[in-house]
Protein backbone atom coordinates (compact mmCIF):
# COMPACT_ATOMS: atom_id res chain seq x y z
CA UNK A 1 0.00 0.00 0.00
CA UNK A 2 1.09 3.35 -0.64
CA UNK A 3 -0.32 7.15 -0.21
CA UNK A 4 -2.13 8.25 -3.09
CA UNK A 5 -0.12 12.33 -4.13
CA UNK A 6 -3.78 13.89 -2.89
CA UNK A 7 -2.27 12.99 0.55
CA UNK A 8 -0.03 16.09 0.62
CA UNK A 9 -3.11 18.39 0.17
CA UNK A 10 -4.74 16.49 2.95
CA UNK A 11 -2.03 17.13 5.06
CA UNK A 12 -1.92 20.99 3.67
CA UNK A 13 -5.51 21.45 4.32
CA UNK A 14 -5.56 19.55 7.71
CA UNK A 15 -4.66 22.23 10.40
CA UNK A 16 -7.71 24.02 9.51
CA UNK A 17 -9.71 21.04 9.94
CA UNK A 18 -8.23 20.64 13.55
CA UNK A 19 -9.16 24.23 14.21
CA UNK A 20 -12.88 23.77 12.76
CA UNK A 21 -12.98 20.43 15.32
CA UNK A 22 -12.04 22.80 18.04
CA UNK A 23 -14.08 25.30 17.03
CA UNK A 24 -16.95 22.69 17.19
CA UNK A 25 -16.20 21.10 20.75
CA UNK A 26 -16.35 24.50 22.14
CA UNK A 27 -20.35 24.62 20.75
CA UNK A 28 -20.66 21.39 21.98
CA UNK A 29 -20.19 19.25 18.56
CA UNK A 30 -17.88 16.49 19.63
CA UNK A 31 -17.10 15.43 16.10
CA UNK A 32 -18.25 17.44 12.83
CA UNK A 33 -17.58 14.24 10.84
CA UNK A 34 -20.40 12.29 12.00
CA UNK A 35 -24.18 13.71 11.80
CA UNK A 36 -23.78 16.73 10.26
CA UNK A 37 -21.93 17.82 13.03
CA UNK A 38 -19.73 20.48 10.87
CA UNK A 39 -22.92 21.71 8.91
CA UNK A 40 -25.01 22.47 12.53
CA UNK A 41 -21.92 24.29 13.93
CA UNK A 42 -22.72 26.89 11.27
CA UNK A 43 -26.06 27.20 11.86
CA UNK A 44 -26.00 27.27 15.68
CA UNK A 45 -22.72 30.29 14.89
CA UNK A 46 -24.91 32.02 12.93
CA UNK A 47 -28.41 32.26 14.66
CA UNK A 48 -26.75 32.51 18.14
CA UNK A 49 -28.35 29.77 19.41
CA UNK A 50 -26.86 27.08 21.81
CA UNK A 51 -26.20 22.95 21.29
CA UNK A 52 -28.42 20.82 24.32
CA UNK A 53 -26.27 18.01 23.95
CA UNK A 54 -27.33 14.85 24.86
CA UNK A 55 -30.73 15.60 24.19
CA UNK A 56 -32.93 13.65 21.54
CA UNK A 57 -32.59 15.38 17.87
CA UNK A 58 -30.89 18.93 17.22
CA UNK A 59 -31.81 20.93 19.85
CA UNK A 60 -30.86 24.25 20.77
CA UNK A 61 -31.75 27.10 22.94
CA UNK A 62 -31.17 31.21 22.56
CA UNK A 63 -30.03 33.28 25.41
CA UNK A 64 -33.43 33.76 26.77
CA UNK A 65 -33.79 29.94 27.37
CA UNK A 66 -36.01 29.72 24.28
CA UNK A 67 -35.87 26.29 22.79
CA UNK A 68 -35.66 25.19 19.17
CA UNK A 69 -36.06 22.16 17.44
CA UNK A 70 -33.41 22.23 14.41
CA UNK A 71 -34.06 20.38 11.23
CA UNK A 72 -31.76 20.55 8.28
CA UNK A 73 -32.08 18.97 4.39
CA UNK A 74 -29.63 18.61 1.90
CA UNK A 75 -31.12 19.83 -1.39
CA UNK A 76 -28.77 17.77 -3.11
CA UNK A 77 -30.04 14.67 -2.14
CA UNK A 78 -34.00 15.62 -1.15
CA UNK A 79 -36.64 18.15 -1.29
CA UNK A 80 -37.93 17.51 2.38
CA UNK A 81 -37.06 17.66 5.93
CA UNK A 82 -37.20 14.62 7.87
CA UNK A 83 -38.90 14.49 11.68
CA UNK A 84 -38.72 11.72 13.61
CA UNK A 85 -38.36 7.81 13.12
CA UNK A 86 -41.29 7.43 16.03
CA UNK A 87 -43.97 10.41 15.76
CA UNK A 88 -46.86 10.05 17.95
CA UNK A 89 -48.87 12.42 20.48
CA UNK A 90 -45.81 12.66 22.84
CA UNK A 91 -43.28 14.07 20.24
CA UNK A 92 -45.94 16.17 18.47
CA UNK A 93 -47.24 17.71 21.87
CA UNK A 94 -43.60 18.25 22.62
CA UNK A 95 -43.49 20.23 18.58
CA UNK A 96 -46.27 22.08 19.40
CA UNK A 97 -44.06 24.05 22.45
CA UNK A 98 -40.97 25.10 20.29
CA UNK A 99 -40.13 27.56 16.86
CA UNK A 100 -38.38 25.49 14.54
CA UNK A 101 -35.24 26.11 13.03
CA UNK A 102 -34.79 24.64 8.71
CA UNK A 103 -31.37 24.86 7.38
CA UNK A 104 -31.29 24.31 3.38
CA UNK A 105 -27.46 22.94 2.35
CA UNK A 106 -26.75 22.52 -1.51
CA UNK A 107 -24.21 19.97 -0.57
CA UNK A 108 -22.05 21.46 2.14
CA UNK A 109 -22.67 24.70 1.87
CA UNK A 110 -25.50 26.51 3.63
CA UNK A 111 -28.21 28.00 1.41
CA UNK A 112 -31.39 29.50 3.17
CA UNK A 113 -32.35 29.54 6.88
CA UNK A 114 -36.06 29.53 7.83
CA UNK A 115 -37.96 30.36 10.98
CA UNK A 116 -41.37 28.25 11.64
CA UNK A 117 -43.59 28.81 14.60
CA UNK A 118 -45.86 25.79 16.35
CA UNK A 119 -48.83 27.38 14.60
CA UNK A 120 -47.20 27.65 11.10
CA UNK A 121 -46.70 23.61 11.16
CA UNK A 122 -49.73 23.31 12.91
CA UNK A 123 -51.38 21.55 9.69
CA UNK A 124 -49.04 19.05 9.74
CA UNK A 125 -49.15 18.40 13.67
CA UNK A 126 -53.21 17.63 12.71
CA UNK A 127 -52.52 15.70 9.81
CA UNK A 128 -49.85 13.13 11.40
CA UNK A 129 -52.37 12.84 15.16
CA UNK A 130 -54.90 12.08 12.53
CA UNK A 131 -52.60 9.42 10.45
CA UNK A 132 -51.42 7.83 13.90
CA UNK A 133 -55.39 7.17 15.43
CA UNK A 134 -56.24 5.99 12.03
CA UNK A 135 -53.55 3.54 11.80
CA UNK A 136 -54.61 2.16 15.21
CA UNK A 137 -52.02 4.28 17.73
CA UNK A 138 -49.09 3.13 15.43
CA UNK A 139 -45.51 5.69 15.25
CA UNK A 140 -45.27 6.98 12.05
CA UNK A 141 -42.08 6.44 10.43
CA UNK A 142 -40.54 9.81 9.75
CA UNK A 143 -43.10 12.10 8.15
CA UNK A 144 -41.85 14.78 5.71
CA UNK A 145 -42.57 18.44 5.75
CA UNK A 146 -41.46 19.84 2.70
CA UNK A 147 -38.94 22.48 2.02
CA UNK A 148 -41.94 24.23 -0.94
CA UNK A 149 -44.14 24.58 2.70
CA UNK A 150 -40.94 26.07 4.50
CA UNK A 151 -40.09 27.84 1.80
CA UNK A 152 -44.04 29.85 1.55
CA UNK A 153 -44.67 30.02 5.18
CA UNK A 154 -41.13 30.38 7.02
CA UNK A 155 -39.59 33.96 7.89
CA UNK A 156 -36.37 33.83 6.43
CA UNK A 157 -33.54 34.18 8.60
CA UNK A 158 -30.35 34.02 6.72
CA UNK A 159 -29.63 35.06 4.33
CA UNK A 160 -30.35 38.41 6.04
CA UNK A 161 -28.89 41.86 6.39
CA UNK A 162 -29.00 41.27 10.29
CA UNK A 163 -27.05 38.02 9.47
CA UNK A 164 -24.30 37.90 7.59
CA UNK A 165 -25.29 39.85 4.52
CA UNK A 166 -23.94 38.32 1.48
CA UNK B 1 -31.27 36.43 16.80
CA UNK B 2 -27.88 37.46 16.55
CA UNK B 3 -24.38 35.41 15.35
CA UNK B 4 -22.32 34.52 18.16
CA UNK B 5 -19.00 36.91 18.10
CA UNK B 6 -16.95 32.89 16.70
CA UNK B 7 -18.47 33.39 13.54
CA UNK B 8 -15.59 35.19 12.24
CA UNK B 9 -13.40 32.44 13.42
CA UNK B 10 -15.88 30.10 11.24
CA UNK B 11 -15.90 32.39 8.30
CA UNK B 12 -11.98 32.26 8.37
CA UNK B 13 -11.99 28.34 8.09
CA UNK B 14 -14.63 27.61 6.10
CA UNK B 15 -12.06 28.02 2.31
CA UNK B 16 -10.27 25.39 3.37
CA UNK B 17 -13.32 23.23 4.70
CA UNK B 18 -14.71 23.58 0.94
CA UNK B 19 -10.71 22.60 -0.41
CA UNK B 20 -11.36 19.53 1.73
CA UNK B 21 -14.81 18.86 0.69
CA UNK B 22 -13.71 19.45 -2.96
CA UNK B 23 -10.94 16.86 -2.60
CA UNK B 24 -13.09 14.49 -0.42
CA UNK B 25 -15.51 14.75 -3.78
CA UNK B 26 -13.14 13.46 -5.96
CA UNK B 27 -12.34 10.62 -4.20
CA UNK B 28 -15.89 9.12 -4.09
CA UNK B 29 -16.82 10.92 -0.44
CA UNK B 30 -20.02 13.00 -1.23
CA UNK B 31 -20.54 15.14 2.28
CA UNK B 32 -17.53 14.56 4.65
CA UNK B 33 -20.21 15.79 7.54
CA UNK B 34 -21.66 12.65 7.28
CA UNK B 35 -20.79 9.15 8.34
CA UNK B 36 -17.57 9.57 9.06
CA UNK B 37 -16.59 10.96 5.45
CA UNK B 38 -14.32 13.20 6.43
CA UNK B 39 -11.99 10.66 8.40
CA UNK B 40 -12.77 7.91 5.88
CA UNK B 41 -10.65 10.39 3.55
CA UNK B 42 -7.77 10.21 4.87
CA UNK B 43 -7.70 6.46 5.50
CA UNK B 44 -8.33 5.93 1.55
CA UNK B 45 -5.43 8.43 0.72
CA UNK B 46 -2.92 7.16 3.50
CA UNK B 47 -3.48 3.44 2.13
CA UNK B 48 -4.25 4.47 -2.08
CA UNK B 49 -7.74 2.23 -1.73
CA UNK B 50 -10.05 3.40 -3.70
CA UNK B 51 -13.63 4.00 -2.12
CA UNK B 52 -16.64 1.80 -3.73
CA UNK B 53 -19.22 4.25 -3.40
CA UNK B 54 -23.04 3.13 -3.20
CA UNK B 55 -21.92 -0.24 -1.78
CA UNK B 56 -23.38 -1.68 1.31
CA UNK B 57 -20.88 -0.52 4.42
CA UNK B 58 -17.28 1.07 3.78
CA UNK B 59 -15.77 -1.17 0.87
CA UNK B 60 -12.78 0.20 -0.81
CA UNK B 61 -10.33 -1.53 -3.68
CA UNK B 62 -6.90 -1.24 -4.31
CA UNK B 63 -5.24 -0.69 -7.59
CA UNK B 64 -5.19 -4.28 -8.20
CA UNK B 65 -9.06 -4.55 -7.83
CA UNK B 66 -8.59 -6.25 -4.54
CA UNK B 67 -11.60 -5.49 -2.19
CA UNK B 68 -11.13 -4.42 0.90
CA UNK B 69 -13.35 -4.08 4.34
CA UNK B 70 -12.89 -0.55 6.01
CA UNK B 71 -14.08 -0.40 9.49
CA UNK B 72 -13.31 2.26 12.26
CA UNK B 73 -13.10 3.37 15.74
CA UNK B 74 -13.39 6.63 17.63
CA UNK B 75 -11.61 5.65 21.35
CA UNK B 76 -12.93 8.17 22.67
CA UNK B 77 -16.44 6.21 22.54
CA UNK B 78 -15.75 2.74 22.38
CA UNK B 79 -12.67 0.12 22.39
CA UNK B 80 -14.17 -2.10 19.95
CA UNK B 81 -15.18 -2.22 16.33
CA UNK B 82 -18.92 -2.49 14.87
CA UNK B 83 -19.25 -5.04 12.26
CA UNK B 84 -22.78 -5.66 10.82
CA UNK B 85 -26.80 -4.77 11.76
CA UNK B 86 -27.94 -7.82 10.50
CA UNK B 87 -25.10 -10.54 10.73
CA UNK B 88 -25.55 -13.81 9.28
CA UNK B 89 -23.63 -16.89 7.21
CA UNK B 90 -23.65 -14.79 3.79
CA UNK B 91 -22.26 -11.39 5.87
CA UNK B 92 -20.04 -14.26 6.91
CA UNK B 93 -18.83 -15.54 3.57
CA UNK B 94 -18.52 -12.11 1.84
CA UNK B 95 -15.96 -11.55 4.98
CA UNK B 96 -13.79 -14.16 4.36
CA UNK B 97 -12.94 -13.03 1.19
CA UNK B 98 -11.16 -9.90 1.69
CA UNK B 99 -8.79 -7.77 4.14
CA UNK B 100 -10.00 -5.75 6.25
CA UNK B 101 -8.44 -2.29 6.90
CA UNK B 102 -9.20 -1.25 10.53
CA UNK B 103 -9.06 2.49 11.31
CA UNK B 104 -7.95 4.15 14.88
CA UNK B 105 -8.91 7.32 15.74
CA UNK B 106 -9.07 9.78 18.94
CA UNK B 107 -12.12 11.78 17.82
CA UNK B 108 -11.16 13.08 14.66
CA UNK B 109 -7.33 12.57 14.88
CA UNK B 110 -6.31 9.13 12.64
CA UNK B 111 -4.30 6.99 15.20
CA UNK B 112 -3.73 3.91 13.58
CA UNK B 113 -4.40 1.89 10.69
CA UNK B 114 -4.28 -2.17 11.28
CA UNK B 115 -4.86 -4.74 8.67
CA UNK B 116 -6.18 -8.23 8.89
CA UNK B 117 -6.33 -11.19 6.91
CA UNK B 118 -9.41 -13.45 6.92
CA UNK B 119 -7.60 -16.32 8.49
CA UNK B 120 -6.70 -13.93 11.45
CA UNK B 121 -10.31 -13.17 11.29
CA UNK B 122 -11.89 -16.89 11.48
CA UNK B 123 -12.56 -17.23 15.27
CA UNK B 124 -15.03 -14.06 15.14
CA UNK B 125 -16.30 -15.55 12.28
CA UNK B 126 -16.92 -19.04 13.32
CA UNK B 127 -17.77 -17.96 17.06
CA UNK B 128 -20.90 -15.83 15.50
CA UNK B 129 -21.88 -18.47 12.81
CA UNK B 130 -22.22 -20.62 15.84
CA UNK B 131 -24.78 -18.52 17.66
CA UNK B 132 -26.46 -17.69 14.67
CA UNK B 133 -27.37 -21.30 14.17
CA UNK B 134 -27.70 -21.82 17.73
CA UNK B 135 -30.48 -18.40 18.06
CA UNK B 136 -32.17 -20.23 15.95
CA UNK B 137 -30.91 -18.83 12.44
CA UNK B 138 -31.67 -15.25 13.47
CA UNK B 139 -29.30 -12.24 12.27
CA UNK B 140 -27.19 -11.05 14.90
CA UNK B 141 -27.40 -7.29 15.59
CA UNK B 142 -23.63 -5.93 15.42
CA UNK B 143 -21.38 -8.55 17.16
CA UNK B 144 -18.17 -6.61 17.81
CA UNK B 145 -14.39 -7.20 17.17
CA UNK B 146 -12.39 -5.65 20.06
CA UNK B 147 -9.42 -2.89 19.48
CA UNK B 148 -7.46 -5.12 21.50
CA UNK B 149 -7.76 -8.28 19.35
CA UNK B 150 -6.83 -6.24 16.27
CA UNK B 151 -3.40 -4.23 17.81
CA UNK B 152 -2.32 -7.79 19.00
CA UNK B 153 -2.89 -10.13 15.52
CA UNK B 154 -3.20 -7.08 12.47
CA UNK B 155 -0.01 -5.87 10.47
CA UNK B 156 0.44 -2.60 11.32
CA UNK B 157 0.07 -0.14 8.68
CA UNK B 158 -0.09 3.13 10.11
CA UNK B 159 2.40 5.10 11.68
CA UNK B 160 4.58 3.15 9.35
CA UNK B 161 8.07 4.49 7.47
CA UNK B 162 6.27 3.57 4.02
CA UNK B 163 2.97 5.50 4.36
CA UNK B 164 3.82 9.13 6.03
CA UNK B 165 6.57 8.80 8.51
CA UNK B 166 5.90 10.80 11.82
Amino acid sequence: MKPHPDYKEFKKLWPAIESYQELATRHGIGDVFQDNGGKILQVLLLTGLKNLPGREGNDAVDEDGYEYELKSVNIQLTRSFSTHHHMNPTIIAKYRQVDWIFAVYDGIALDEIYRLTPSDLEPYFQKWELKWHDGGDKDINNPKIPLKFVREIGEIIYPSVDLDPR
